[in-house]
C-alpha cells in the first residue's frame, strides 16, 4: 500500500511554505506565486505555542475573498478566510484515504501531521506526479512516452 | 482503457461554465464562487466566429493577477491573463494522457474539444471522483468505507 510517507519522500527537496495567521491575503498570494504553489499552511502567531498548524489558505480562498470583500480583501489577514475545521492526514494514511479526504472536504492540499507537528503537505498534484513517475519507472526506456495510460488503466 | 469520454459521461449533469474574453476578473471570480468550481473556459467575443475556446481562467490566475496588478486586477479582462497556448484534450484521450498534460502544463483543468467544438471540461478533481466511485462500485456494500485504498494500491 502506498502511503503519505512514500509521497513525501519523493518530494523531499521541497520546503513547507507557511504564513502566520495575521499575514495578509496579499502576502499569501505573493508567496504562492513566487513559490509556484497553490496553497500555504497557516500557523498560529503565538510564539509560546510553537508551530501550531491552524489551517490552509489557497488560491481558492484568494478568489472567494475577492468576491466577498472586493479590493479590501488584499489587506485582510488570512485568518479571516481559513476554515474553522482543519483537515489533515498522517504519514501512515493510504493514498485512498487522502483522495477520500480531499473529495469529502473539497480541498486539494492536506497538511501532514506527526506527533511533533507539521511534517509536510500533500496535494492532488503530488499524487498525479507520483503515478506518472511510477509509470515511467515501469516502462522500458524509449517507451515511456507512449505508455502513460498503462499503469492508470490497470485500475479497471 | 478509461477515456475522457467515460469521465465526461459520469458528470453529464454538469454544465460547461464559460466567460467571454472581455469579461472581468471580478466577474470570473464571482462565477467560480457561485458555481463552486476553480476555473472557467474563456470564449471568443466575436459572435460570427461562434464558440471558439481561447483559454481557461482559474483561481490561480485570479491570485497571480492580484499579485501583479493589486486591486486594479479586478476590473481587468480575463483575456489579459490567459495563456497564449491553449492546452486541451479529446474525448478519446486516455486518463494517462490527461494526467501527463496536466503535469507538463501545470494545469488542473482541460477543455475537451470535439470536431464541433467544446464538449466539456475535465479536472483533476473529476479524476479523483472517478477513482473513488470505481472503488465504491467494486467493494461490497458496508465495506466501501474501509476499502478506499484497494483499487488505488493496485497501481503498485
Amino acid at each position: 500500500m502506498i502511503t503519505v510517507d512514500d509521497i513525501l519522500r519523493e518530494k523531499r527537496h521541497s520546503r513547507i511554505i507557511t504564513v502566520r495567521m495575521n499575514e495578509t491575503v496579499a502576502t499569501a498570494a505573493l508567496i504562492m506565486k513566487r513559490e509556484n504553489i497553490s496553497s500555504v499552511v497557516v500557523k498560529d502567531v503565538c510564539r509560546t505555542e510553537g508551530n501550531t498548524v491552524v489551517g490552509v489558505f489557497s488560491e481558492r480562498d484568494v478568489t472567494r475573498a475577492l468576491v466577498d470583500f472586493g479590493a479590501n480583501a488584499v489587506a485582510m489577514p488570512v485568518a479571516s478566510f481559513i476554515k474553522r475545521t482543519l483537515t489533515s492526514c498522517a504519514l501512515s494514511d493510504s493514498i485512498g484515504t487522502v483522495l477520500r479526504l480531499m473529495n469529502e472536504h473539497e480541498v486539494r492540499h492536506l497538511p501532514v501531521l506527526a506527533e511533533h507537528g507539521l511534517v509536510g503537505v500533500i496535494s492532488a498534484t503530488d499524487l498525479i506526479r507520483h503515478y506518472l513517475h511510477e509509470e515511467e519507472a515501469d516502462v522500458p526506456s524509449g517507451h515511456a512516452a507512449a505508455g502513460a495510460g498503462v499503469v492508470l488503466s490497470a485500475l479497471r
